[in-house]
């Protein structure tokens, strides 16, 4: 039983996130892209409960929002512990990805100062604007700019309403040529934490409030095209076909088997989520197949080896087939490793409040990879309902964000435990 | 080798086949669509070719061009074989489909009579104008009138470009009220016979310039459509998915081998020429795939029987994968099989000019499907290059033309004989 104590966490935390989801471009969904009028509002909302639990504010050039909290316990370090997450959605989204590691950021730091907790370092919580990508082409300019590697080319490329990240940010009052000091001196930091929503159905299925992230699934995406020899649908016998559909038909399905066969130990998932046939008459065999391949890992190694299995896989099926094939990569992502310590210090802090600790693999993209090569780096993910996200329907209950906050505090007073150690 | 004669045969048709080339909407392509002016003008060109070998010429109300010669043989039935094809064409054709039939059937007559053959019943060479069904909403219309079964309510449906087959035949000077004159007297005919190129790869496969076929293959049409669940390509696990694509692929593995298992007993063949995904983005598991299966056999037993082990094959893959489906017919077309008798004698004919007889059914629809039901029918195959049609590529050479002519008037002597024995 959860106590309610946590409960009125997660009830605090459902309030702000409704706070949130009421500002919008629609009235009838949720739509808050980067540096719009609804971007600007929500920041300053979250400007104002950073103010009102007595956080110091600051707006960086790339309009993400900080709240720093200085070091509460005399002789600590002057580092700081980041608390972040991002308050940009995708079109028609739900209210919990992004705004609920914010909003448990600003609880637990206020929920530490009322229980008089002290600590030996700051805390900084961040609210992110640029981690959906989808009013420009490029996506966590805002954590990676905190991360001091912005990429300056980004800034010309237009946006999906013409304008490019630079216009919008001059036009939202920002400063392009500040950029470069919004990074952070990596040696300020002492780690970088983000609690999330799953986005999937695991903690679900496993019927386990909270998970902690091991790493940020590297991924490879690539375009395949089978090349086959169109013909009639009647009049040329099965032994003399170069189908590019069946052809595509068993790669997907090599491409399945080699996945669930790396699904348990590396986090591998395929998926097939395009396709386009040829020339696409019920009675024309198809000559040209178009499809892309989507594939992640919990680490680098079992990706790339299951790549090349597939690559081997396809040239087998084509050449037994009389077909050809090429493709296309067009993205390659590595694996973003999470600190070690830090997740064992929230596995301790989850399995403290009666959780098994569960660790996965984050098969999504999040700003914790941005931070990643500057300093610790560490996510917990809470229970989403049905694995959806990305949608109305998305939905993390009161409870478990009262335990994913409850978790954040533990973790912080774990981290000021093992700092006080170490110092002493 | 080949004989002279009989490459002069082949020569002559390819002469008037180039002529109706020449005959096309367009300069760059061959185009002849059904009571086009185009059309108007390769009917007179085949009436007047009829006239020239003396033959009786009429055109009937769907435009149809018929030329008759009576029996030859004092005391011979009043009975007349057909022998016929099309002039039509689709957009962008080839030369020989359908219009080798006409002109093999023209140049075979003035063989018959060059030669002095005397024959015990007559012969009409008819060329129909509606087998494509480029244009109509119908398709054999001219040929099913010539059977009795022409359907009135074809008459008022648009075609491709508003007009009606109504509104077309009469502004071409036909009367659709004389459409039921046009039909045969089933006990005027002794039978009919089409040459046709192959539009298939097996005679040139097998090294066959001639094939006798069995049957015109029965036909069923689906759209299927599977069902699965939308997910997030990085955060569902393997076994968690109910992915769309996936079961469709197996789905096609399972046709395919189903249709390779029954493809040399029964002609069998089975094709997915269109697929859709939905949503289609490179990072969601699909939701939804919706497909086209069209399949065919030599016979209806074995189609109706493949149908029944795919239907059940997908129910399991669909069970096993928690998916749905459902599928919806929208064509059901039983086989027309040949005449065994006439098919003998087409057999003896190939066989005596070197060819194996090689049988094999028609994966595709003929004008002799129409006549079928009211008299016995056969047809005749001439190897086509890379099995191409419905494509300027389309290629049967002089040679073989010749042998298929050859062929017919052999069959033509084998019927001949067959009906004085029979008489006597």
């Amino acid at each position: 039983m959860i106590s309610t104590a946590t409960q009125a966490l997660g009830r605090r935390a459902q309030a702000k996130l409704d706070a949130l989801a009421a500002i919008s471009a629609d009235d009838d969904r949720i739509n808050r892209l980067y540096l719009t009028p609804e971007y600007r509002r929500a920041a300053n909302l979250v400007a104002g409960w950073m103010a009102d639990i007595g956080l110091e504010v600051h707006e960086d050039a790339l309009a993400s929002v900080h709240g720093r909290l200085a070091p509460t316990l005399a002789g600590g370090s002057n580092r700081r512990l980041l608390i972040a997450s991002h308050i940009d959605t995708v079109i028609d989204a739900g209210m919990y990805d992004g705004c609920l590691g914010v909003v448990a950021g600003l609880i637990a730091v206020d929920e530490i100062r009322k229980r008089g907790l002290r600590l030996p370092f700051g805390i900084e919580v961040v609210a992110f604007g640029d981690e959906e990508g989808v009013r420009f082409p490029t996506t966590l300019s805002s954590s990676t700019a905190l991360a001091g590697a912005f990429d300056a080319a980004s800034l010309d490329k237009p946006g999906i309403d013409g304008v490019s990240l630079r216009q919008a940010l001059t036009a939202f009052g920002k400063d392009p040529g500040e950029i470069a000091a919004a990074a952070a001196d990596p040696a300020s930091l002492i780690g970088y934490v983000e609690v999330h929503i799953e986005q999937g159905p695991v903690l679900e299925h496993e019927g386990e409030a909270l998970g902690v992230v091991t790493s940020i699934a590297g991924q490879s995406r690539y375009r395949i095209t089978v090349s086959g020899e169109a013909g009639h649908a009647g009049t040329v016998p099965m032994g003399l076909r170069h189908d590019a559909m069946m052809a595509t038909a068993e790669i997907c399905g090599l491409i399945e088997a080699e996945a669930r066969a790396g699904n348990a130990a590396h986090g591998l998932v395929a998926t097939v989520g395009t396709l386009q046939v040829k020339p696409g008459a019920v009675n024309v065999i198809p000559a040209e197949v178009t499809f892309t391949l989507d594939i992640r890992a919990a680490s680098d190694a079992p990706r790339l080896a299951a790549i090349e299995t597939i690559r081997a896989g396809i040239d087998g099926i084509c050449a037994r087939r009389g077909t050809r094939w090429r493709w296309e990569k067009f993205l390659d992502q590595p694996t973003t490793p999470m600190n070690d310590g830090l997740q064992a210090l929230l596995t301790e802090a989850v399995t403290g409040l009666g959780g098994k600790g569960r660790r996965l693999a984050s098969g999504a993209g999040h700003d914790a990879m941005a931070l990643a090569p500057v300093t610790d780096t560490a996510m917990l993910f809470v229970r989403s309902r049905g694995g959806i996200s990305h949608n109305p329907a998305e939905f993390s209950s009161v409870d478990d964000m009262g335990l994913a906050i409850e978790a954040l505090i533990r973790f912080i007073e774990g981290l000021a435990r093992r700092e006080i150690a170490r110092a002493g």
